[in-house]
């Protein structure tokens, strides 16, 4: 379909009637993939080729660069019409990624209404449930027949972003229950409202966190929620497809933490290399100046390594599997702590669990490593042990921080994300390296 | 609620009415959540008081322990009346976590269609569509009514999983179109479903891969989606409730691959110690061992090491900083990778984007390392100059190889979580030891 839409655009002599006739089968959410690759003058042309009545929806599915050199060249007019019929949300989302004088120009040629939906939504902090929220919404009256609900629904529902769901409120917008489309096709036409609505609905306020929004939805399997103000009255519902969109941000987020990266929103692509590199020095200075430490052990044990400089050859592998071994532990947690399988008061389990899986690992690895060095280094048992007895230490404690170190920030309200695998390498390295260098005294009598 | 509820559970004369009145109003996956804190009497018991209709409900949303309990305490014609009543993905999903005996109890008590939509279901693969899917589902046919179709809905709706998205089948089932309820609603009551049905829908193959299943419930915003077989025919749906844990999942093992940790399915807390010793212990043996080569750079620089024994105390700073400027970079492209917004064909802006990177990154820790090495070190400049110049060239080529790796990985078909901090940091560090020393040799003269 889009290399015969693409062969009828660049042809000399365009078919439009053709080209129309192909838009028309043609899914919003592909139609927009078309903008991607085409020059500028090819963008405008085929968005107003557009059928009127797709044209907002194609427009709402579209990256923030097309939009830009779209409303950039239509008139104040053709901008007011997509603007007025894009969803709350849709045009919030558009709004925030536009240079100041394209948001001027069009929330001045929206409606009044739209305009102060769209002002409203923007005041909402970020990750909260109001930013997100539409207000696109069937409402009902506890006292309407289920006949007139469905006649409420004809009358309004093309517009809205869900009818699968409506609320049901009293005069004062206050939000007192919830009907499914699926309760209304089954109940009998003369039913009230109030009689077959569920009261026992799960909903937000619009200064909850996202977050914890997605995770209702997850544990509910919900499809929309309402969304009230402080008084309880309905101001939005959320969708399910825009708790998608937090889901996969909340993960990007956590892994950017993990591995010692300032969280960020936009695109990798799109974002300029001044902010990729800030997003990222800071972490990298901390650790590099942590790391100062480690430097500082072996300084105090130069002595013993100018004695038995095979040593030093041992260091990067002990200090990469305590690194490794950590990270494992910790991401494990990290993770189970975010999904909600472990919980603050499973720290002993963890603890005692890792400690198990720490000797376990450390014994085997402590194996194949004795081996090796014995093998590889002149047979010497004793280098070989000081170097094995160390490793396994190593491991041990890598695991036990690995697995303890994000669940204790969880009990003291820090984001367990961020004692990932960067912050407990440094620790571990350190940890390692006494011990090492410990055992080598003993062993080795250096 | 919850407290109320315990309380009567509890207390010397149980008042069952109250308690069936107060479980009457709350949500099915709230009744199952008190199980979670039930001891074993407890359980059955409270289950033998659920109101019938909606005990298949509670028992499709307890964990797999508390299911296992119950099955193994009822008769065998309550067995069979939960299987029955259970959604065929809810049932598969119980089937797959019970053991042996248990599973044979359930399907011999089960209705023989349900057991056999059961065995069909657990026939495919793990990760595909059709292992997610379910089998009720409302389907229509072309030449019927609006009306008729809704009388269809009204009749056998309750039972399935969604309404909101009918689908048109042939006689002999193969799918031809897809209808949503909200078309139905606001159509003609004698409007023919071919008018309006959808023809242009979106579906799967039962053997298609869960994430890209995934990944087109997002794209297009769908609820539902249909699973077709080898012949087109109408087999099952997806729901979004089970792509919300696919994307979860799906997360999960990309951490895990980028912590070197074989994934797993089970959560942490009820995976046995050797299970999960096992999902780390490959990758830990893999990474040590190829530590050696590192091992063996240190050795073949002991006589400059013995000459000038401070560099030893840099190397952990130099590794560290390496691992974690590569692990940064690798982190931010394989997530671009996995939601779509960095693709195969991005490399060379990807690679050119990292240099850039690179070089910003390593002139400021560069900077202020030079400063630390050379006040804390006796001013010796030299010593700072090669520090900090293996320091520079390390997060350069830390940022490159932690940027490409995972896209070269992509367009090899291997998948790029693999390529992520570990291996990286094993690279690098080789790397950086070879030019830290081979910087010292030429500046200090070694």
């Amino acid at each position: 379909m889009k290399d015969q839409i693409f062969s009828i655009i660049n042809a000399d002599y365009i078919d439009v009637s053709s080209l129309k006739s192909l838009l028309s089968e043609m899914n919003t959410v592909d139609i927009a993939e078309l903008f991607e690759d085409l020059e500028k003058e090819k963008i405008i042309w085929l968005f107003r080729v557009l059928p009127k009545d797709i044209a907002s929806y194609v427009f709402a599915y579209m990256d923030s660069d097309h939009q830009q050199v779209i409303i950039e060249a239509l008139t104040d007019s053709e901008v007011g019409d997509i603007i007025n019929k894009l969803f709350v949300d849709d045009a919030v989302d558009f709004i925030e990624e536009m240079p100041a004088n394209v948001v001027k120009r069009a929330l001045q040629n929206a409606q009044s209404e739209k305009r102060k939906l769209i002002n409203q939504l923007l005041q909402y902090p970020d990750d909260s449930a109001g930013s997100i929220m539409t207000t696109e919404y069937v409402d009902l009256r506890e006292s309407a027949t289920v006949r007139e609900a469905f006649g409420t629904i004809r009358k309004i529902g093309l517009n809205k972003e869900t009818i699968y769901t409506c609320y049901v409120i009293r005069r004062d917008r206050m939000l007192v229950g919830a009907v499914s489309a699926k309760s209304l096709m089954l109940a009998n036409p003369n039913d009230r409202i109030s009689e077959i609505m569920d009261t026992n609905f799960i909903f937000a306020h619009t200064t909850d966190d996202q977050e914890a929004v997605a995770d209702q939805f997850q544990k509910y399997d919900l499809l929309a929620m309402p969304v009230v103000d402080r008084e309880q009255r309905l101001v939005g519902i959320i969708t399910v497809d825009d708790i998608m969109e937090v889901i996969v941000k909340e993960s990007t987020e956590d892994m950017e933490k993990m591995s010692a990266l300032a969280p960020s929103d936009e695109p990798y692509l799109k974002t300029g290399i001044a902010r990729l590199a800030k997003n990222r020095i800071i972490w990298l200075l901390v650790l590099m100046l942590s790391a100062t430490i480690t430097g500082s052990i072996i300084s105090s044990f130069e002595s013993g390594l100018a004695v038995m400089p095979i040593l030093m050859a041992f260091i990067p592998m002990l200090m990469d599997s305590g690194g490794n071994a950590g990270a494992q532990s910790s991401t494990l947690i990290i993770r189970g702590l975010a999904v909600g399988e472990i919980r603050k008061r499973d720290i002993l389990r963890v603890g005692w669990k890792e400690i198990r899986v720490g000797v376990f690992c450390g014994l085997v690895l402590g194996l194949v490593n004795f081996i090796r060095v014995y093998f590889l280094n002149g047979k010497n048992a004793l280098l070989s042990l000081t170097v094995t007895l160390a490793l396994f230490a190593t491991i041990l404690i890598a695991k036990t921080i690995g697995g303890l170190l994000p669940i204790i920030a969880k009990r003291i309200k820090i984001d367990p994300a961020i004692m990932a695998a960067p912050l407990i390498t440094t620790i571990v390295d350190a940890a390692s390296l006494v011990i090492y260098f410990s055992i080598a005294k003993v062993v080795l009598g250096l």
